[in-house]
């Protein structure tokens, strides 16, 4: 065997991905070293117990609560303990001491990336994140050097597994969301304790504002991401969905816009979209991640793995780990985190996209002359609209007002902010009796 | 704007990707080179005829017929030409003369790859090619880096668009192989003049050779690549495909194998195979590629979009580009192409998966039993059996022996060798009248 030096790599975090990624270092430290031209020697994990179960085991003298010294002893700090404090403390300490740093904590880099790379940069350190988007997918790589000499359109993301589980368990298997949520908790896909960060869309908005910050060349704020999540999706709507040929999908999306005098903007935003069932992204089932984009020279793209998980996320770290120590051999600053575009971030009222609406009207005549109306009068351009009478309640003692009819209407690309105006108008509108859902399509 | 250090880019050839690669550089050289870190001056394209028609504008000026003056001024040179010779010549010039090299020919690659990566090597330069596999679909850098920690263990790539253009009309509109070759030749997407290098799937090998070197860390010879084209699969096979849940694909195979004595090896083979509906490789129609990886921590990844074009590889080879130009400005020896593993590559005899075998046999008691007999004497069983008596001809002059049965049988894992030895028996069979068809299924 070859003699390669030595880099002392400390692990911050000993979770499901950081016990796997000690594990594969200990086991695979030689064919590790032969493709990064150095040894990678697992130096020490840091934990806040010592005596916690772990989902591997790690040498009991490897393990440490003193993260501080650790971090001084290392040439290469992988961070994998989520949350924002002590991870950013660390990193930053990491940083300050020459350390490369490689971490999957995406709750951090939405938040705090522009102080994290602008010291990576002025120390001449480099900052890896493969894991924190997408777990195993290469994605970030891809879009900081494949398609470095293109230029990005739009991003379409399912980039929480969680949710594409409970939308397909709907779709397929004809679970409530209450029922879908269950099975995934059940299944460890949900988090028992509280399931907003994925339900509620956070987790695919942080993943969101490190997507278009990176592919924008332009800081992405999170607080800039326009965020919904899933949990006022009904089965109705999946089932409906269905019978007009979407599947419903909750989407990453990071779009270049540019507006009526040519300046350009972008747009980040997570929210459940409809989606063509002819489209790559609706084949994506169960917690699979994808990432879909659009570039202006290479066309479409898809990139389709295993979103989450220990050792599959593992892997990614794993790959940054092995590009950090063959930059420790190269030697040189790295690439800096590039902002240089420095576009403008967009509100989610300048966005422009095509809606599926679904009114309950009272069924009498002129109804519909007055809902196109509203339509119009608010600039919007309906494209489809299908009308069905309901059956009329014949429940003793129900209300014996006009029966019920339901109007899906199908836009044509309308702003957000007209399509707001126009939901607001429905809702006062004396004709409507409810505005039961509004559903975005995204030009596919 | 900034002032960046300027790199001097030379480009040989201007055919459909060549000229794309000068129309961007020079529509897009301010973007590209905030992205590089330095400026990217096009200082000539070489080409054979001045006065050849393009597919994009050339200033008449930056073309020359002087390919060798043109290499020895430039720090980065862009092979697009194709062909071994004089490419591989000016390639060798190129790197000795200390200039980085894209190139996107395959042909090259799967044939001087181990004599360019040494040379490239020896002098410390770099030697890029994310173009010459899968076009725009960014496949070469993940392999490289982001999955540089993980064990590829089976790589399952469409990487061929015209062969999967073909079977793909087959399948979904019907038409013959003759009827499909003939639309892919008028859509520009088969070579009128020969397309021997698609439908015999030379392309397809050159391309496996390439990814089974690079995933398996191992000289991986193009003619150690087992290859078959899809110029005798019949639209029967492909509708009998259909019917049982299958749809036929040309499959560029990369496998890490262990024979029984746990040595590992490695095959790489190209063939036309059933892939499950289900599976994600059998959503990839039309012309588009798509490569499929297993990996042992990462688990499945699949790698999708546009395969071929002008503009589409083009993208590929800017990102190689502003690669190639970021390790200028930072300097270093960048990251040479391993071979440590140096695996043992496997003929095709060693491969074992799965196969379904259709035969024409007489309809007469103790068939079944015959045939039987004849897969259990070679070591492969059967693991499904389908019987369907065909209509007796009832044309005058029609021979008056027995009817004809046809058998479909699926068997279990079983050796090329295997296989090949059934097939020879049961060819020469009293009771089988034909074996009308062999297919591989490749466990998925």
């Amino acid at each position: 065997m070859i003699e390669y030096r030595n880099l002392r790599v400390a692990l911050l975090g000993a979770g499901s991905v950081g016990a796997q990624v000690a594990s594969l270092l200990l086991e695979h430290g030689d064919e590790l070293a032969n493709r990064a031209g150095a040894g990678l020697e697992l130096i020490g994990v840091a934990v806040r117990d010592l005596d916690a179960p772990r989902t591997a085991d790690i040498p009991a003298a490897l393990l440490t609560t003193d993260a501080e010294s650790l971090i001084l002893g290392a040439d290469i700090v992988v961070e994998l303990m989520g949350g924002l404090e002590p991870a950013r403390t660390y990193i930053l300490q990491a940083l300050t001491s020459g350390a490369d740093v490689i971490t999957g904590n995406k709750a951090l880099l939405a938040t705090h990336g522009p102080e994290l790379f602008e010291l990576a940069e002025q120390v001449g350190a480099q900052l890896y994140y493969e894991a924190a988007v997408a777990g195993a997918i290469p994605i970030i790589r891809p879009l900081r050097d494949s398609l470095a000499g293109d230029r990005i359109k739009r991003i379409l993301g399912i980039v929480n597994g969680t949710t594409n589980f409970i939308l397909d368990r709907m779709d397929t298997a004809g679970e409530s969301l209450e029922a879908a949520l269950a099975t995934a908790t059940e299944l460890g896909y949900a988090e028992k304790s509280d399931p907003s960060a994925d339900i509620e869309g956070f987790d695919a908005a942080q993943k969101t504002a490190i997507l278009a910050s990176l592919a924008f060349h332009t800081t992405v704020p999170l607080d800039a991401v326009y965020r919904e999540g899933i949990t006022a999706i009904t089965l109705e709507q999946v089932d409906a969905a269905r019978k007009a040929g979407y599947v419903v999908k909750l989407l990453a999306i990071c779009e270049r816009l540019t507006d009526d005098e040519g300046v350009e903007g972008v747009s980040a935003r997570v929210y459940p979209a409809l989606v063509p069932r002819s489209h790559p992204l609706a084949a994506v089932h169960g917690a699979k991640n994808a990432v879909f984009i659009e570039a202006e020279a290479a066309g479409d793209l898809m990139f389709y793995g295993a979103g989450a998980g220990g050792i599959e996320t593992a892997s990614a770290v794993l790959g940054d780990l092995v590009s950090a120590a063959r930059r420790h051999v190269i030697g040189g600053p790295g690439v800096a985190e590039s902002t240089h575009a420095n576009l403008a971030v967009l509100p989610i009222s300048r966005v422009i996209t095509r809606y599926q609406i679904t009114l309950s009207v009272v069924d009498q005549p002129g109804v519909l002359a007055a809902v196109a109306t509203l339509f119009s009068e608010h600039g919007v351009s309906v494209e489809t609209l299908a009308q069905s009478v309901q059956a009329q309640s014949d429940k003793p003692g129900a209300e014996s007002a006009a029966p019920s009819a339901t109007l899906v209407i199908g836009t044509h690309e309308a702003s957000e902010a007209d399509l707001a105006a126009t939901v607001a108008a429905l809702e006062s509108s004396q004709v409507v009796r409810q505005v039961t859902s509004v559903l975005r399509v995204e030009g596919l």
